[in-house]
């Protein structure tokens, strides 16, 4: 087990911001934040949690001279940033042996400035890898573990378990390939981690003004990658124009171009973005039975996301392709006058009747278990929170994703954050007139 | 069984309503409605469900001859109605072997004139009881029938049976002392009836408009009626001025002049009024061990409420005394933007952790599962339509209270409407420095 003595932190937004409160519950460590701006909001949180916030754009030219004197076998590095490298920190907090956790595997740019072609999640997922196999240290660095990707990770495994006793299968996974095999069994054929936010302000949008729960720049981001999945052994008609990377399919279409049907227990059917994310594609990996270049089995798995209905709203304005409509940006915290932030795992099955776990955490609530939090972000920074306290038990675990932790260890942190955990089974088909769980039956928006 | 040919429904406000997409998808008997005045909404909505409504005032000089020629052995009369009496309607359905159903029981009028002095629950409930006892008919009438009172002492029953399974009793009870006894070993010193409803429109409320999610008569009428409870065996000290009328405790207070500490899964602690409801006498009475002048164990039970807060902002408006200062009332249903209204049956124990259990319905679930409904409005309108099925097939049960159907059934129909069913324990106390669970340590309002 490892003593941290200092916490680093690259990014003071909305998530580092609501960070702070379980931080300093957890940890009596120096704090040391860097963000490239430093507005009021973020002096006075500062202030209150008695961090010191530094003015500092990181970059790829100064991140190793201004971390490196931070870091030592004591401290936690945490890449809270959009457009900061995870390669780049895991490389020098691992040399440095320091810890290292982001919630998203980030490059230092998303898209080239000639040809506004966005980097898809499978090639940053892919590059990471191919950096761990080339290095030689153990110190462990969690990648992509926040809400989701991250936590949701963890209400798989719960979920594929009750799941399982309902159904009498009485099967006790220990490995990855136990895993898959239960999703076999089950007839998992489609995993959606399925959000519909229904948190919202009492004030009228503005036009050019957008508006979300998290971060803007993170949500615009996943809204121009493309879409992207991880892509089922059942599946047999592929988009137009998709590409197929191994496990997951890259579509041609921008995520905010994809609308698919989706379902919660307290919202019923609804319609979805569906947005790159990590754990489409880790899950999927995950769950893959035989040869991975021609499997036996793998779930088609992937984020179908409903944000509140101001940020969808906002989303209108990126209808050209680019961020240029947009004048200002807004992050929807203090405000929020109602609403729940309805996130869980949903399983889709060929055999049984589907489930759906997760969290119908209110903002109420979530106002109360710590300040200067909605909804949205207390589900991510107790997801945190609950790695780095993992983290610190297994130092020498290397790079690592939410799939491969402890998932009790976790759950059992973060599960009084999440509360109301709601648990339902449901007939719910994406196609009244259809059987198969194939991908055009979720899908809304026609083909390009 | 009965089967039922027409059904008559006093009263057109919000929860008739809401009914009716529930009522016609259930029966193809006729239907026919009757209210003071029949607006623009009520219109449409009739015309929808094609029904009759009749713009009439029931009253205790016309209810004979006005529904006498419409009710035989295969109706139900629904009453619906802000002060149209149990008892007359009652008794006018048995002596025609209709079936009845109410969701509270009403007298002709909640105060006298003269002196503005409120009717409690506890003498409507008695005169109701005092009714039955003379009147040989045995047609079921049931009473005091909705979300709460009603379907909350369903989820009283599979609480405790939950609870008692958490913490290793095997109790299988059948009978009402069964359930008592159960209570009794659980420790049950109080039980809340906890609702936050967090609905919310976008619009401001105007000064003098009175805004809530369901009647707004029968809110402003629960808020002045005196604040009233089940008074349970373990309590010391009395409120100023309060009367013991047996299980129950009438306080000098108006119930909007109650404010007590509640707690929630999904809002953790909350101030609540203290209204008074059925539920309160009911549950009490019903888990009452020993001779009821005198007994050996009854927990305190009461309704601690916190409507959605564009009606706390309304509430405001009778701190006078009286219903003067409002202008104008409206009921929240199409224009609310979000919310869940939540609600469940709150088990404070001596002795083992405390639990709750309830739903997290939300509006948008609410509107997807019946049209012209609310989170409010559904929970209601699901436990209306159980209790008519239970009714029809037990139609020669008299005068009877929710805790004496079968739960089972009644839960099996609504479950599906009041998902999510949320079920947590937890270690709140209302008073971090005694352990006492008396009525004092949950009050926030001083005392007169």
């Amino acid at each position: 087990m490892k003593t941290i003595n200092n916490i680093v932190i690259v990014g003071f937004g909305s998530i580092a911001q609501a960070l702070l409160p379980l931080l300093t519950e957890n940890y009596s460590a120096n704090i040391i934040i860097f963000d490239k701006e430093t507005n009021d909001i973020q002096k006075s949180i500062a202030k209150e949690f008695s961090i010191t916030l530094k003015r500092k754009l990181i970059t790829s030219d100064n991140f190793c001279e201004i971390l490196t004197p931070l870091l030592s076998n004591t401290s936690f590095l945490l890449n809270l940033a959009v457009s900061v490298s995870s390669i780049a920190l895991i490389d020098l907090a691992q040399r440095l042996d320091a810890l290292y956790l982001d919630t998203c595997i980030e490059p230092w740019e998303y898209a080239s400035h000639n040809d506004h072609c966005f980097i898809s999640n499978h090639s940053l997922r892919e590059q990471l890898k191919d950096y761990t196999r080339t290095k030689a240290s153990t110190t462990t660095a969690l990648v992509a573990h926040g809400a989701n990707p991250g936590f949701i990770s963890i209400l798989l495994k719960k979920a594929m378990l009750e799941m399982a006793t309902i159904n009498k299968l009485t099967d006790r996974p220990i490995t990855r390939t136990d895993w898959a095999e239960l999703a076999n069994r089950l007839e998992l054929q489609v995993i959606q981690i399925s959000e519909r936010d229904t948190q919202v302000t009492s004030r009228v949008r503005e036009h050019n003004n957008f508006m979300c729960t998290w971060s803007v720049d993170g949500l615009i981001t996943e809204c121009l990658q493309p879409a992207e999945m991880g892509w089922g052994t059942h599946e047999e008609t592929i988009p137009n124009g998709a590409k197929i990377n191994r496990y997951s399919l890259e579509m041609l279409e921008q995520g905010r171009e994809v609308i698919v049907k989706s379902w919660s227990p307290n919202y019923l059917e609804f319609s979805a973005y569906l947005l790159t994310h990590n754990e489409s594609l880790s899950i999927a990996e995950y769950l893959t039975l035989g040869d991975p270049t021609n499997p036996t089995y793998r779930p088609t798995v992937y984020y179908a996301y409903h944000p509140c209905d101001q940020a969808v709203e906002s989303i209108q304005l990126l209808k050209e392709g680019s961020e240029n409509p947009i004048q200002s940006k807004e992050i929807m915290k203090e405000d929020i006058v109602s609403g729940i932030d309805e996130l869980g795992i949903f399983l889709i099955s060929k055999k049984y009747k589907s489930f759906w776990l997760g969290s119908n955490l209110s903002i109420g609530k979530a106002r109360k278990m710590a300040n200067h939090n909605s909804a949205t972000s207390l589900q991510v920074v107790s997801s945190i929170v609950a790695g780095m306290k993992w983290a610190e038990l297994h130092p020498d675990s290397g790079v690592l994703e939410s799939e491969s932790l402890d998932w009790h260890y976790i759950y059992e942190f973060a599960e009084r954050y999440w509360q109301p955990i709601v648990k339902q089974e449901t007939d719910w088909q994406p196609n009244l007139s259809s059987d198969s769980l194939s991908f055009q039956n979720f899908r809304i928006t026609p083909q390009h």
